[in-house]
């Protein structure tokens, strides 16, 4: 149970879960008006970027969790620029 | 100019930046009613979670960029308590 990518699931499932009530509420209100586009932008660049370093240092908590972080940035994207 | 290592310190200075509005927003305004307690929580895990296992993994970019986050977060959640 010591293997330090536990710390890393940990850590994905975490940070993942703490986007969820965000998408869900954009999800459920089909409105993203108090989501600021250049924050959407600037962290699915950043999530993007984080799935492509934990991909060259082979770990997988990075590529799960940024994976799933950036489906829903994306999804987020897509209610802000469909629903302005 | 091809060390995977570039792409962390990238991706760091994305997600950190992206935190960047929110956090100033609270020390200006000087209340984070708009910021739920939980996600300030369950992020400061998630957070203090990659911190350690990027320290685990030897990776610079991971110990930098969440130290920065971790901080943020910590006064966010501050202010959210102090000025409920």
């Amino acid at each position: 149970m010591n293997d330090p990518e536990y710390l890393g699931y940990a850590a994905g499932i975490l940070t993942t879960i703490a986007f969820l009530p965000q998408a869900f509420k954009v999800f459920r209100t089909r409105q993203a008006r108090d989501i600021s586009l250049l924050w959407a932008v600037t962290m699915i660049a950043g999530v993007f970027l984080w799935l492509c370093y934990g991909y060259s240092r082979g770990s997988v908590p990075m590529i799960m969790a940024n994976s799933v972080t950036l489906c829903l940035l994306a999804i987020i994207l897509w209610y802000k620029i469909r629903f302005r």
